[in-house]
C-alpha cells in the first residue's frame, strides 16, 4: 500500500474516477489541477494541493514526499505550442525534477498517448517496441515525456510506466474506439499492478482494454499481471445503429490516431 | 450492409452456408456457379447467374455491380493442370479485371487454402509474413490468386481478404483437422467482419476456429476484429475414438498439408 | 495408449503426482528412484526398479522397452559439482544412450528447469528460441540435458520435450512463484499432450500455468495443443496477506531465477 | 562441370551474353527461344532447338537430359494477359513438368524479377523472407514461378535458384538502376556459383550488383559464396550529367518497380 | 543542386567545415548562428543571417526561401534545462514551423545525437528500429527533435534524415572513438546524398564512418547511397600509445553515451 | 598488455600458433597441456605447466594469477563420453572454479566449435542469437562450456568469448572449409581483440574468416573491433582441381556440422 499518492489532473474525468476508486491502495491522497479548478472538498485521506505544472519550485513541493505518482495532469488533447510546452514539457521535467530531488523516490505512471504513435495505420500492429510516430504537437510531447521517462529511470532509477492511452471513456463512442477504449475498470486494475508489481522497469503499456478489434500487443509487458477485462465489441451493435462507420480514406478509418491526424491542427 | 454480394461457388458445401447466412448483410445475393450446376430456386433477395469463370466476359458481367464478392468458386483440391488454371488462373484473372472494370468498387473474399502454406512442418508457426509454400499445382494457384489481389489493391485500391482456409466442414474429420478446422459460425462471422471493417487492406488471414492445437498467428490482422469462438478440441475424444492418429513420419503428421503433400499428387 | 511408461524420480512430490494421474496413459509404469529411496507397494499395474542415474547398464537396463519416459530423476536444486554431475549429467547421457540402443524407440519428457534461463530479468519475454542464461551449476547441467535432447533427435530421431519446468507445487507460495506456478492439472495435461501428438519434434516448452503475470510465451508450441487453464493470480490476495513482495532490488524481484541467482551457491 | 545447360531465352539480350560466357561451365549448350527468332549458328558445343514455351510436349522434350537450366525464357516485360499466361504460367508449368519427368534432374536458374516485390518503397529493405507484392501482371507471373520452383523443390527434389533478377545492362541507365543494376559479370559469377555449390535448396536471390544504394539484402543466400563485384555508383556521375533525378512523388522515386508501378498497365 | 542551403550552428566546428565544402552543392548558402556569434565575412554566394533559435519569427524568417537545411544550430552538450529547451525544444519547432510556412519546401538535415540512444551498452547492435535510450536532457531533446521530424513528415511531408552523430572530429579522441567516430568526409558525403537522393522520406541515419568496431547497423537506409570510407582503426595504435583504455565498468566502456551516462549531469 | 597469459591445450596445432603469435600480448606465457605432452623448451618469457584438466585442484592452481586464459585445451574432436567428460566437462569446470577463485580475476577464450550448432543445414543463417543445435558428444560438451562461461559471467563477472571455430588450419582442405575456415592470422587477431576490448561480456563468436561463402553473421559482435581480413575463396580452385564436391545429400553438403552429423559416431 502506498503512503502518498499524487495524482494530477485530478479534476479531470479520469482524474475524477482515479479519486474515487484509487482509495484503497494510499494511506493518502494529494490531488492537484491547475491553480482555480475546482478540486472541491478534501476528504479526511485527501490532500488538495492547486499547482501550475510550469512552476518549477510549486511542482517539486507537489512532488515532494509522494512514493505514487499518476501523472494525468498536462494538456490532453492537441493545442497550440505554448499551452504545450507550458504543461507537457516544462511539466514534465519539473515532475521528474521534484521526483530526483524527493526525499522519498517515487513510482510513477506517466499518461503517454496513442497520439504517441497516431501515424501508424489501422491495419498495422505495434508493441512495446514500436518506434514514436507522432501525430501532433500534443504526440511530440508525448514521446518527449516517455524519452524523460526512460532517462530518469537509466541515471537515477526513478521506475514509470508509460502508458499510452487509447481511449479511456465509460463506453466507446465511435468505431475507431472499438481499437482504442479502455474502461475505468481496466485502467484502475492497471494502476493497481504497476503500484504493485516488485520491480516495475520503464515498460511501455497499451492502454487499451482487451478489445476484439485491438491493434496493439501488450505482449512485453506481460510480467505486469495486468489482465484487461472488458472488450468493446459489446458496444460494437449500439455505435453501428448510432452512426456510419467512417469512410475508408478518412483519417479515422486509416491512421491509429484518428482526427488528430487530419492536416493543419496547430496552426498558431 | 451491401447490396449487391457476389457468392461464386454457390453450390459447393460452403457455398450453401454463405448462401443462407449472409442474408442479412446484402439487399441482393448474386449466387453463380458453373454453368450446368444446380443453383436450385432464386429467392425474392437472390439473383442466379451461372458462369465459366474461364469465361472472361462472362465474369466480368457477373462481377459488375456488385459490392462485395465472396470468392469461393474454382477448383478447390488438386487437379490436373488445365482444370486449376483454368478455373484458378484465368478466373481470378476475370474476377480481378471484372472488379477493375466495374462502376461499383466491390470488397473481395478471395478464398485460399492452406495448401498454398502446406509443406511448412506442423511443429512450426506461422503468421501473415510467412512466405508461401505451396504444396501442389492447387497451392500454387492460391498463391497466384494472393499476388494478384495483392497488386490489384496496390494498383487500383481494390481491396481483399485473403483467407487461407485450413478445414471449413460441421466438425473435424481426423488428426490433423483438429489443428487446421474453422466452423461455419467463423467463417461466418470473419466474412461479416471482413465487410464491416471501415478499411480492409489487403490482409492475410488464415481461416482457422480458435483451437487449441492452432499452427497458425492471426496477430497480425487482429485489426479485424474477428474473434473465433470454436475449438476443434470438443472433437478430440470423439477422433481419438474413431481412429488411430497419423505415424509420425507420415504427411499428415509432418506438413500443415497433410495429404497434398504426397507424391505424385498432379500427374498427367 | 503407451505400453510402458518410466517415471524417473518417482519418489519425489512430483513423481507421486504423476504416478498417481498418468495411469490412464500407459498399460504399464515402471517407476524408478535412486536405490533406497522408498518406492512403496508396486501396484498391478507397476514396476518398481531402483536405479542408479549414475551407473550406464543399470539405466541402460531401465529405460529398455519403455515407449514413453517422464525423466524427473535426477538432482532438483542447486548443489555441488559431485552431485550435479553424476545425477545430471552422467545420468542424462545415460538415459539417451539407453534410449538409443533400446528395443522400442521412447518419446521423452525432460524435466528441464527456469533455471536453465534464470538470469534473465523479470521484465524479459522469453520464448522458446531464447538462448539459454542458466543461473548455477544446476542450471548448466539443464542446459546441457536440452543439448543432449537436441542432438539425440537430429542424430538418432528420439523426441523430446525439454520442459523449463518453473514452479510445479499444488500453489504457488511466494510473488515470484504467481509468474512461474504450474499447477498439478496443467503439468498432467501437457504430459499427455506430449505422448498423444502424433509427431512431437524436438520443442522446448515453459513449463507454467496460464499466469496472468507470466515471463514466458509457449506461441512456438501451439502445434502441442496443451491449453493450461490455471492462473496464479486466484493466489495473489493469499499471497501478498502472507508476505510482504521483495524488495525491487532482490535477486526475488529482478531475476526469473529468483533465489539461484544470488551470489556464491556452488562453493565446495 | 555440366553435362548439358540448357538456355533458354537465347536470343535476347541477356542470352546472347550467357551462350558467350558459360561455354566453360557446359560440355553443351542447348539453346532455345521461340521459334522463329534467330539463334544464328550453332557451334559445335551448341545445339539449337527452337520451342513454344506454351507446347508441353516440346518443351519437355527440350528439357530431356539436360542437367542445368537457365530459364530466361518467357515474357519479360509487362504486357497483355494472354502472352503472360502463356510464356509465363504455362510456359514455367511445362518447364518443371519437363525436369521432373526428365531422364536427369536439372538444376534450374529461374529469371524471376524485381517486379515480384515491385510495390514496396525505395526506403525499404528487402531480403529472402519479403513477402511478394507485385507491380503488373508479370510481376503476378513471377511470383507464380517463384512458386512452382518451391513446390517442384519440395515435392519432387528440384532445386531452383528463383533470382529476382533487378536491371541486367552493360551499365544503368537512369537513377533508379543505381540500385537495381546487376552487371553482366556478377550475373555469370552468380549463375557459376548456383551450379558449383553441392546442394542449392531453393533459395531467392536479389539480382543485383554490390550497388552503394542498394534495396535488397542477399544475406539469407551468403551461403552460395556470391559476391558480387561492381557497383552502380561508378556510373551516378554520367547518369547525374545526362538526365535529372525523378520527382520525389514519380513511381520512380517511389516504388522499387518504377515505371511499372503506373497505373494501367495491362489494360487490354 | 541547392538553391539556397541553411546552415545553422554556422560558427562551429561542423559549421565551418559544412560552410567550406559544402559550397558545390548549393547555388547560395545562407550561414546562420546566435546573434554575436563569429560569421565572419561573407563571401559572394554567402548570406549571413545570425538568429535566435528561441524568436519564433525569427527562425521562420531565417528559413523562408531555403530549399535544403543543415541543422547544427542548438545546444551540442548536456546543460541545465533553459539552455536546452531554448535552443533544442523551442528551437526545432521554430524551424519546423518555418518550414511549414515557407515558401519553398526544404529538406532537412538534422543534427541528432548518439546521446538519444545513449543508455545503450556497447555490447548492443542497433539500427533505425532501435527506440529512443537519451542519456540526459540534451538527449531527450534530440529525442524530441527526431519526433517533431517525424510527425512534419507525416502531417505536412517534410522530409528530414535525422542524423545520431557520434562523434565528428578530425579524429577519435579516446577509445569510445573508435567507435564512434564520424570523419569530416563521410559527414560531407552523408549530406550531399540526403540531399541527392529523389525520395528521402524520414530515415534515422547513425553517423559513423566505416568503424571497425562500430555499433550501430545503417542498413535500414542502405537506399541513400551513403558509402562511408573511414575507419577509426587507422588511429587505434594512436590512441593506444597516448591513453589507457577505460576500467571495464567505467561509463566510457560501458555505455554508448560514454561520460554522458554519468549520474548528475544536469543539476541545477 | 597482459600480465600472464595462460594458453591451454599447446601442444595443439593451434597452441602452437598461440605460443608464437600471442608473444606480444603477454609478459609472461603459461603453458600447458596434459601430463607427458612434449611441450618443448621454455622460452624466458613463458612457464611450463602440465596439467590434467580432470584434476581440480591442479587446474585451479593453473589457473592462479593469470589475467587471460586462451583454452584450447580439452577433447577436440568426437569421441566417447569419458574422454570428452573428463577434458570438457569436468575440465570446464574446473577452470572456471580456477577463475573464480583466482587472486586475478582473468578474461577468457573459450573455445567452443561450430560443432555446438552442426546440425543446422548449410543453407540457413546463423548469428550470436542461434540456439544450439550440437552434432555430437564433442558438441554438447561445447554447449555446456558456452553455459558455462555464461554463468559465471553473470553470476560471478567473468568474462568470456566463446568462439565457436569452424575450421583453423593453414588453409582450407575441402569444399565445407570454403565456408568455416578461420586463418590463423585472423584468429590471432581476433585474441588481441577480445583481451584489449575495454568490456568484453560474454559474446558467443562464430571463428571463420571473411569467407564468401559464409554461414555465419558476426553483426552482434561487431563491437570487438574484429575484422577479418582473409577470405576462403582463394582456395577454391585449387580445392576444385584437388576433389569433387560432396554430393547433394551427403552430410558434408546438408549439415553445418559437416561428417561429425553422420550416424553412430559416438558408438561405445
Amino acid at each position: 500500500m502506498l503512503k502518498k499518492l499524487l495524482i494530477t489532473g485530478a479534476t479531470g474525468n479520469l482524474g475524477a474516477v482515479c479519486r474515487e476508486r484509487l482509495k484503497p491502495i494510499a494511506e493518502t491522497i494529494r490531488l492537484s489541477d491547475r491553480p482555480g479548478a475546482d478540486l472541491g472538498q478534501a476528504a479526511p485521506h485527501e490532500e488538495l494541493v492547486p499547482c501550475d505544472l510550469g512552476d518549477k519550485a510549486a511542482v517539486e513541493a507537489l512532488v515532494e514526499g509522494c512514493d505514487g505518482i499518476v501523472h494525468m495532469g498536462g494538456q490532453s488533447v492537441e493545442a497550440n505550442w505554448d499551452t504545450v510546452r507550458n504543461a507537457n514539457i516544462d511539466g514534465v521535467f519539473h515532475l521528474y525534477e521534484g521526483a530526483r530531488k524527493s526525499s522519498v523516490k517515487p513510482r510513477i505512471i506517466f499518461a503517454s498517448s496513442n497520439h504517441a504513435i497516431g501515424y501508424y495505420k489501422q491495419t498495422q500492429r505495434l508493441d512495446a517496441n514500436s518506434t514514436p510516430r507522432p501525430d501532433g504537437l500534443y504526440g511530440v510531447s508525448k514521446v518527449f515525456g516517455e524519452a524523460m521517462a526512460s532517462m530518469y529511470h537509466d541515471k537515477y532509477g526513478i521506475e514509470t510506466a508509460s502508458v499510452r492511452i487509447g481511449s479511456c471513456f465509460p463506453e466507446p463512442k465511435n468505431h475507431r474506439m472499438l481499437s482504442t477504449w479502455m474502461s475505468f475498470d481496466d485502467f484502475m486494475q492497471l494502476i493497481e499492478r504497476v503500484f504493485m508489481v516488485p520491480r516495475l522497469g520503464c515498460p511501455i503499456v497499451y492502454g487499451a482494454s482487451a478489445n476484439g478489434a485491438s491493434w496493439w500487443d501488450n505482449r512485453e509487458v506481460a510480467y505486469l499481471g495486468w489482465q484487461p477485462k472488458d472488450n468493446a465489441e459489446q458496444f460494437r451493435a449500439k455505435i453501428d445503429a448510432e452512426m456510419d462507420p467512417p469512410p475508408a480514406d478518412d483519417v479515422n478509418a486509416l491512421y491509429q490516431g484518428g482526427a488528430f491526424c487530419g492536416d493543419g491542427i496547430h496552426e498558431d
